[in-house]
């Protein structure tokens, strides 16, 4: 563990007790009680040894003792749905998502292949031509005016859909003959594709560009993992890991250098059958890595419309989205997961599809004995008759409360005013009973959590608008938000005998703050970030200049 | 450690020193000179501490201490070339290797399908046409008149043919008009495939057989390992790991149930980049396991015709197998792999498959310096005038002597006697300075090395025969045969600095035998199974009754 711990950034060791003194110490207990302590001891298995209290003695000799001198500790937070790797590709690749016009997307385009003249296809993601008010999709001709000589595939922020250059389509043997697959469509113009390809057909295209090296790879995981640890994540669930993804993650723990713990979520059966075998893979490296279950996707994106909604799309009368699974299909894969005792987490956004989901497991229930911990992931657009039956049936829901904000207009559009007391339904679901896990969705949004924090608590985006929040019925209390992301997201992966609290016997997992953001104002805990984060009883990250 | 011991069938501990005392100790050092030792004391790492001669001093207190009582002591024995998951499917399924004729396979088919009457495939493997005096190869008749109602698939003995019958090539699709791939032959009879698929055409019945579940797979690896303990082989080289196949190795490896060491050589570029991603991975769960390189395939076997030779086959005008590879693909495939520092290992068996394996490495010498420690895997047919190449261009050749006893008649009728110079040539390799590892190529042979030992130092068969030895100029010595399956086939996997010898500082992985293989008869030896069998200080294989 030096060794991995050595490998990273900036290191406190943790071989006999560590005291962390004088701190305004946070956390739930197992039951979701706030507790509040002054003083956390940590055994030499990084595990919490103690609580301590003002008035609790302090051990005599620890081996390592750091004056927090009244800083804020809290757990460490957990990312409930994130992508590893796609958050460390999008750190190797062009980045749009702060672009706010499809000029400003042009000139981010040309100045990457300038500056990266060697690379033969560029890769890119984050785009969103409603935060434009583009009022359209972009074309291949909007790429082509600025880099025409090199195949160019971007896709869109919520990775539903891609933007490719006229070199891209021909690279890939796109033509006007070409059909969309089952569960995509191709965007067209005068007959022609117009360079967008939504949900499946994007493998059009992006099955044309170059594989990554294993060695891409590894760096790409690393660069995340730095990025999740100095965000303040200290466990991700990943939700669709491939084979290939798993070899990245084992290649880290084998040498060594895994310093954030995931629970991995394999990309449908394929991935989860060859990843896990007969079954979840124990613990590994320390409760570092965990494949526990399988990602299956029964719907599409809001965005794109390609979420499946009972009633068609306001702003496009007669779509309504599109299943990727049939019926027969999604039962299948859920039943072949949970007999060999895989947790299931279904891609739901839509509110046909978070009902499909519901009468799936509802189908499944009696025939499926035992702690399932079914999952929902997104359940964005909810039927408000449909909430109840979360609890009923024992579904988690799994939100990212930072899509709230950053949906808001979009939904809107796509749904209509009537169509949203069940949009992003937080309080209405914990009012129901049903258990909330919170996640970033990273890198569809940034894995920073505390954004969304905020976003739980106020319902409001970063400039603060609307005033009073959008829809703010349903914000949460900040206990609600800090148990989305921590103790329930570590339920929500059969973690929580681990990970999630910082009781005595858990994992030292824990993030050293500027302010408490039980008190903070939501624009204040928007700007927060960790000064220090530890795993497991060691420091991995230490805030440069702090 | 413990765990993983509990796990398995009989061990003695090793958490302090353990001292084996009172044995007939023999190692090779690590220049190959012969080394007797009567004590052997073990580290509490499982690494040998100290050998003791007769008048050395014994360690006051060893906290595990066994008399031998003057029994042999052999460092295990290490199977420079086998399949372990082969092996361990071959255990689940019909063996027919000791059929010495079509009748008895039959009768066996026929009882193996009435005991396994819910089985949907009849699997099974090691059937030799050649050993059944057939003069022909079997036919799909010959197995539909004992079973006709399911498909049954059936590998040869080299594993470089299939045998079907009219069910599997039914449910496979394949008729008249399936024409042979690229690589491979159909057997036709008045223009109908008969039933066995040669080469790359096996594959037109095996991709139509169920794939077998991982919990299928996880078990075939335990029995693969208990049985290569049992035989005393206590490290394999395993040619040609599939990620399904490290999957499973990996699995026991978590779980704590990996007793024998695997160095483990991709199958084909694919598997060795999604296993070891940017390089070969380091020695993992104690140098139990480590993928080092790649296994490629350059041509067939001698049996079905399919290695690739010089001259046509003595029996077959006109037919002189063909490679696998293009000179191209060869030479892409090895370059890929040695860039990421992979050991390349190619399976070469005849003299033009050697030969051509021979120029690539010295096309490719000059521009990959370091060690690279080439394989040429089974080298069996070789032009005399190649043999010092293998020194000049540092290649190893890694053989199998029990395929000399077993291929001597077929290999007398493919060649002829003219070309049996450079057959299983042995000590001609030798006397060149060619470092030579041996295996047993389990499944396709036993496992078993003492008959392999056996076979090396007399060039006779189970039987005796023939007489004096098959070419017994090419017979090799003790010491030899003993560093064949020790101390080369340790420095053929780059692991000769951890197993291979018992000099201190080793691994202490050995074998109590109840004779001396440097004294006992070649028959006497063919008849050796361990009494004990120990890997890296811990006992896992105890002979009953002993």
């Amino acid at each position: 563990m030096v060794v991995a711990a050595l490998a990273l950034l900036f290191v406190a060791p943790a071989h006999a007790d560590t005291l962390i003194d004088n701190v305004n110490g946070i956390t739930l207990d197992k039951d979701g009680k706030l507790v509040r302590f002054t003083g956390l001891v940590i055994d030499t298995e990084g595990k919490v040894k103690a609580l301590l209290d003002r008035k609790d003695k302090r051990p005599e000799r620890p081996d390592f003792k750091q004056d927090a001198k009244g800083k804020t500790l809290i757990p460490g937070l957990i990312d409930a749905h994130g992508h590893v790797m796609g958050l460390g590709f999008s750190l190797m690749t062009l980045d749009l998502s702060d672009t706010t016009s499809l000029a400003e997307a042009q000139a981010a385009i040309k100045k990457y292949a300038a500056d990266n003249p060697e690379t033969p296809w560029i890769i890119g993601r984050g785009w969103n031509q409603e935060k434009w008010g583009l009022g359209r999709f972009p074309t291949a001709a909007d790429i082509d005016s600025v880099v025409a000589d090199r195949p160019v595939w971007l896709e869109r922020v919520d990775g539903h859909a891609g933007w490719a250059n006229s070199a891209a389509m021909r690279t890939a043997r796109v033509t006007a003959e070409t059909k969309a697959p089952e569960g995509g469509r191709i965007e067209t113009a005068n007959g022609q594709p117009s360079g967008v390809f939504v949900d499946a057909a994007a493998n059009l295209i992006a099955a044309a560009v170059p594989k990554p090296l294993a060695r891409d790879r590894d760096r790409a995981f690393l660069l995340a993992q730095q990025k999740l640890l100095e965000q303040g994540i200290t466990t991700i669930a990943d939700m669709g890991t491939t084979i290939e993804d798993w070899q990245s993650f084992r290649r880290a723990g084998d040498k060594h250098a895994l310093a954030i713990r995931i629970i991995s979520y394999g990309h449908d059966i394929d991935n989860m059958a060859l990843i896990g075998g007969p079954g979840p893979t124990p613990w590994l490296y320390g409760d570092k890595l965990r494949m526990v279950g399988v990602k299956l996707y029964l719907d599409g994106a809001l965005g794109s419309r390609g979420a499946w909604l009972k009633a068609p799309y306001a702003d496009a009368p007669g779509q309504k989205g599109l299943p990727l699974l049939t019926p027969a299909q999604l039962r299948n894969k859920m039943v072949r997961a949970s007999m060999d005792k895989f947790q299931v987490a279904v891609h739901a956004i839509g509110d046909a599809a978070n009902a499909e989901a519901l009468d799936a497991i509802a189908d499944l229930n009696a025939d499926l004995p035992g702690e399932r911990r079914w999952r929902i992931e997104h359940a964005q657009i909810v039927d408000p008759a449909d909430i109840p039956r979360f609890m009923q049936l024992g579904v988690i829901a799994s939100m990212q409360p930072i899509h709230q904000p950053s949906d808001r207009l979009m939904a809107e559009a796509r749904l209509g005013p009537e169509r949203l007391a069940g949009a992003y339904a937080w309080r209405s679901m914990e009012k129901a009973g049903v258990r909330l896990a919170f996640g970033s969705d990273v890198p569809v949004e940034s894995a920073n959590p505390f954004p969304g924090i905020a976003a739980a608590i106020s319902r409001t985006d970063a400039a603060g608008q609307p005033f009073g929040g959008w829809h703010p019925e349903e914000a949460v209390s900040r206990e609600t938000a800090l148990d989305g992301f921590t103790r329930s997201a570590a339920y929500a992966g059969f973690a929580e005998d681990r990970i999630g609290t910082l009781m005595p016997g858990m994992r030292a997992d824990f993030l050293i703050l500027g302010a408490d953001p039980l008190l903070a104002s939501p624009s204040e805990i928007r700007q927060m970030t960790p000064l220090e984060t530890w795993v497991g009883g060691y420091r991995y990250y230490k805030k440069k200049g702090d």
